[in-house]
């Protein structure tokens, strides 16, 4: 590729383990003149971990005031400067990732286009998020949970009974009795669900506890297999925890995931906040 | 990272979809400093699919002469000006690679370091290589094959026979009857295989026939499980398939592997040549 007249700049980046493709384009005239099919074969080779550079996601950069005509809709009354126009990694869009989020947030701050230290509000179409950057660590407010009526999950010939919590998207979150029977799950395949409660799929979480509000998890995500870390199911594993312990808000908990540790915390008016690390590992051009 | 002191070049390409990060390194004072554990450190970091970059394994693009005193006992004798310094992306020291050099020497012919349409020369731990660019086709002459004592190899209930095949490690390759055997089968663990004929394990290929001097295969790799390409394997199908065949030399074959296309020649002398593509899809900057 070398001095390609059509690369364009690229970085990566993960939280805990989630990773993304980060495309830097913040007056919109690098990848907005693309068409939906293009932008979306664009983001499929770019994610593609062999021929390409590898992610689970991609999250472009860009103005909200630059969206593109077709995309205003989602930006519509957001009081943001930048809009995470966010792609899964096969190319389809995405409301709200809280991994992703903070990724983008490590970027903005690391390029100077926003003050550190200061709430920074990031659009997506999941609506406005307010995000906190100390450190190392970065805040965002995941929004109010809504507790539904109790489901079940099942993986082989064993069942848990489990709480329904939407975090914008359907979870189902299951204790199970100890770290052996944690380790032991087969998630290779979606584990079994009420198809009349979750019509659209549901992503489900199996915890464990390791101490006062200290819990561990693992995650099988719709449509994309066990991962290393969910922002949304994290919340929902805090829901469900502080729920069957009767903890007093705020309550924190500490959440182990395969790829790291977060924080969470319900607040006393309702909210859940996400706490954990965002890093940058790599800046370069492609021509994917 | 941004302008971190410790940050350094890389580049990411890939052969067949046996993926590599590239380390410029041309005079050894890049990474040339590290201790042997530092340098495999790094290159579980570099190749971390999710909290680095991602790849198969990482080769080091250095002047033969500047590799470390510890590291000459494996360049004695090479006439190259380029040394393949190649790892396992567990850490580990390999000897050679045959879609990984077709990248090495891609990197090569795009930075002007050796003159395209000539042959050229790199070291390797496996001696010296000798490869030729033609357009976006690189072609590494793989050395002279050794066919040994017939053998076997069994998946599930199911046993063939098998052509042992030595291309500088070990292989062991079994034609199986039709295309919907060879997409069923369960390559998530090793194939069984003769204790005795392979102490130190085995790569094996399951091939299938798609015509005149046309096959496709399936590769596991031993130590690293099924993977989209491996070139020695390649090399071990042609063998078997032109000896099934009685194939008059030259013997061309053309061969899918799971991440592309490949071309095999077994040549008058005994050679084996491998052509394939080598891209680079990306070129940056990382402190992992």
């Amino acid at each position: 590729m070398g001095q390609a007249a059509s690369d364009y700049p690229f970085l990566k980046g993960h939280g805990t383990e989630n990773d993304f493709v980060l495309l830097p384009d913040l007056e919109g005239d690098t990848h907005g003149g693309l068409s939906e099919d293009e932008m979306a074969e664009r983001v499929r080779r770019l994610c593609d971990r062999r021929a390409g550079i590898g992610g689970d996601g991609v999250l472009r950069v860009v103005r909200t005031s630059r969206m593109r005509p077709a995309e205003l809709v989602a930006t519509q009354g957001s009081r943001s400067e930048w809009f995470m126009d966010y792609r899964n990694a096969d190319g389809s869009i995405a409301e709200m990732c809280g991994n992703g989020i903070r990724v983008f947030v490590r970027y903005l701050v690391d390029e100077g286009l926003v003050t550190p230290g200061l709430p920074i509000d990031v659009g997506t179409r999941d609506g406005n998020k307010t995000l906190l950057v100390e450190g190392d660590r970065v805040t965002v407010d995941l929004g109010i949970p809504q507790v539904l009526t109790a489901t079940s999950v099942s993986i082989g010939d064993r069942t848990w009974s489990a709480t329904n919590v939407d975090m914008g998207n359907p979870h189902a979150v299951a204790f199970v009795d100890d770290e052996e029977t944690l380790a032991g799950l087969d998630l290779t395949r979606p584990p079994g669900h009420d198809e009349a409660t979750y019509p659209h799929g549901v992503n489900v979480e199996l915890v464990v506890r390791r101490g006062e509000r200290h819990v561990a998890m693992r995650v099988h995500e719709r449509g994309s297999g066990e991962t290393r870390s969910c922002g949304t199911g994290a919340g929902a594993v805090l829901v469900a925890a502080a729920q069957a312990d009767n903890a007093p808000r705020p309550a924190t908990y500490q959440l182990d995931v395969p790829g790291g540790t977060l924080s969470l915390t319900w607040t006393e008016d309702d909210h859940v906040l996400l706490t954990g690390p965002a890093v940058i590992v790599a800046t370069g051009r492609t021509s994917l």
